[in-house]
């Protein structure tokens, strides 16, 4: 009997490099779907339905926030942004185990809705590899450097509600320790009810049988 | 900062292989020590104190339970047999990670006093191949066999309590699986304390050091 999917949410420190991460995971194991957002926002050149974004309009949105068919939105600029239901459940039932890439109340916000989904927060080793690395991109002033420091610190105060802490050291390493991390979750018995059902019918029978 | 070890408890069907899958772990990882028990039974030709049992008098075990010196202790045939807290929390804070094999109810007593403890529930694939096992043994009598059925569908029905189900299949990739269950149970908040203090202390120093 084939279990469902696992729901993966990532979070971690801006800087931690949750971007790459997710990138090498759908690059080097097939068993990874990534979540696509709905948008109200108009595409941009190149950007096509169903695959960097739903497109919709504003009414579109609502009616699926209304029919509670978003798993978490907010509003940006003007427009909705947000992870619609269907699109989720619809892999993780094929099997897959869906990514989903949001901040710390995003991921609350989900845990609720779906309480077997796994939580991820990746970090650097360390506060000062974390300053190092948004120095080091070089786009940042020193200012922006300070607010992102600043927003981990306060991050850092949620990090207990996540499964796992994942350490993004050796970039390599880290998707390995990421992807073993999903493959123990699978184990977990919220996640092996099937095999637990069939396990405990069978050797009900088999107890009758011996009686 | 070094993290303490884990304590990982071991529970499974009579015939699931946990003997021959505890000693495969020990053999193949440095990582891991086995809890030696205490009991108050004589020595058998060739044990020895501390490493097959601590062995000690009926005073001296009672003295011990009275300490709340005990992890988990039980009564047979006349003896006292138990874990000794003192040794276990050595080897944790020695950072090894301390196996225990015992059954449930001693299972559930030791997850409320470690409530970071690991618990593992070790089946074959299938109740069919339960039997199977238990049949080739060829030791057994078919009342013996049924019995052990009966009794594992009763075990079955608390199998929620456990953090992960391991199916032992093949032992080699079993000991493997159980060993990377390990390594992402490290990565677990609880067991990351002095990461996240740490992390947490030096984000709050560059926060300040900002404003």
């Amino acid at each position: 009997m084939a279990e469902k999917g696992i729901l993966i949410i990532i979070s971690g420190f801006s800087g931690a490099g949750k971007g790459t991460l997710v990138k090498e995971l759908l690059k080097t194991y097939d068993n990874y779907a990534l979540s696509v957002s709905m948008t109200t926002r108009l595409p941009r050149e190149g950007e096509r339905h169903g695959i960097e974004y739903f497109f919709t309009d504003k009414a579109g949105f609502e009616e699926q926030i209304a029919a509670d068919g978003m798993i978490e939105y907010a509003q940006y600029c003007g427009n909705y942004y947000g992870t619609p239901k269907a699109y989720v459940e619809e892999q993780l039932a094929a099997g897959k185990d869906v990514i989903l890439e949001i901040e710390i109340q995003g991921a609350l916000q989900v845990k609720e809705k779906f309480p077997e989904s796994l939580l991820l927060f990746v970090t650097p080793p360390s506060a000062a590899e974390l300053e190092r690395r948004l120095v080091g991109r070089g786009t940042e002033s020193a200012e922006v450097v300070a607010q992102r420091l600043s927003r981990a610190s306060e991050e850092s105060e949620g990090i207990e509600a996540y499964d796992y802490i994942v350490v993004n050291d050796i970039l390599e390493d880290c998707v390995k320790e990421v992807h073993s991390i999903v493959d123990a979750a699978r184990k977990s018995p919220v996640r092996r009810k099937a095999f637990i059902k069939e396990i405990r019918a069978e050797l009900k029978e088999f107890s009758k049988g011996a009686k």
